[in-house]
């Protein structure tokens, strides 16, 4: 939620207002219309979080494909819900059905697609709710963005740690063959890069340890972190 | 959530592929992205409703600026939060701070702005969540749209039925003000039209009666339809 000093608050409502006098910023992305108000509810995050036993956050998974992502995410949410808690999890490939069925693979439309989730992982943590993010997000600046929409300890970066070689072992999509047959371009790994995050919150060996090991290692650092 | 025949499976993952050999759709709204899987989680809509102990739904509420919109949305809110249910407001002044932060008011964008908000209340509403959504949504084109991605029963049209004589009248913000003296164009009731609903769910008369009551309405449907 932007604080009052980050927004220019303009004193009109209008579909196509004539008195526009600038573009202003709200966080990294322009934010075009200037004729809103931010409307404030009765019920606060607390209120949300003291409803529902646990506080909101985002888990944002990142890593290649093939490393697990969606398997420790659904997981992850089942355990989650084993404990009554609020968790859903927003996967890129889902979610281009629904909210960004819009968005092609162009390179804007990729950081289109992560901007929009970021938003949404965030409107979701200051309504209670844990979200968990299943994307390759290769780039440290998207992940960097999508970090910077946050408070201080509600975006938890979870690096999927796998070896290219392995993830193109285990290749369950048959992609990295394609690949590397050049049917499909710019595949992270293969001729686009994945920028290996330098502050991830949690570390997951995925090469190595099972994924029910690498989800408790993920709920241990949200006990010890005061979200559940 | 689409149904395996409404969508086609492609089976490749790439950022930029160059299989694709043909725009299809879901829904509406053309999905650009061809190479996306469905996920599906372990966890369904039922399980999330039993741990809620109501179900999912969506509360469209649609009505001139002034109308109570606002006022309807953070009331109901307040009220459901305090029977325990999960709810969120989605308003279109806040929504438009972030995750429609880069939509202006142009007509394409107007449309653009009511079609991801009707997929994050769906998506909230599969997850058993009540959205409630406060927009003047003018048009019933639009609201159909929002309309024909829930499943039956779970899009609930609210009709704020209030007289532009008394819009204009109470002139919260002082926008009509304005429209009428040609500062805001195409402002709804002024000269742009507000399409009257004829096909609501719940209709509140919000030039007579008392915000308390016109909730107690909306409550009463959602116990009379098993959604609370």
């Amino acid at each position: 939620m932007p604080k009052d000093d980050e927004i220019t608050w303009v004193m009109c409502y209008n579909h196509q207002s004539r008195l526009i006098v600038g573009d202003f910023v709200v966080g990294g992305t322009m934010q075009k219309a200037k004729n809103v108000y931010w409307q404030h509810g009765r019920i606060t995050r607390q209120d949300r979080e003291r409803l529902n036993g646990h506080k909101g956050a985002t888990i944002w998974l990142t890593g290649l494909s093939g490393s697990g992502k969606t398997t420790v995410a659904v997981m992850l949410e089942e355990r989650l819900y084993q404990r009554g808690c609020r968790a859903i999890v927003l996967d890129g490939d889902n979610v281009r059905h629904g909210l960004n069925k819009d968005l092609s693979f162009s390179r804007d439309d990729r950081e289109e697609n992560i901007r929009r989730i970021s938003e949404l992982a965030k409107l979701l943590t200051t309504k209670g709710i844990i979200s968990i993010t299943a994307f390759i997000s290769p780039y440290t600046t998207d992940r960097h963005n999508a970090r910077a929409l946050q408070e201080k300890g509600d975006f938890i970066e979870v690096y999927l740690n796998c070896p290219l070689t392995e993830c193109e072992r285990r290749d369950p999509k048959g992609l990295y063959k394609r690949a590397r047959a050049g049917e499909l371009k710019e595949f992270t790994g293969v001729d686009d890069p994945y920028e290996v995050p330098d502050d991830a919150e949690v570390i997951i060996d995925t090469w190595r340890d099972e994924p029910d090991a690498c989800v408790d290692k993920i709920i241990k650092y949200l006990e010890d972190n005061g979200i559940l």
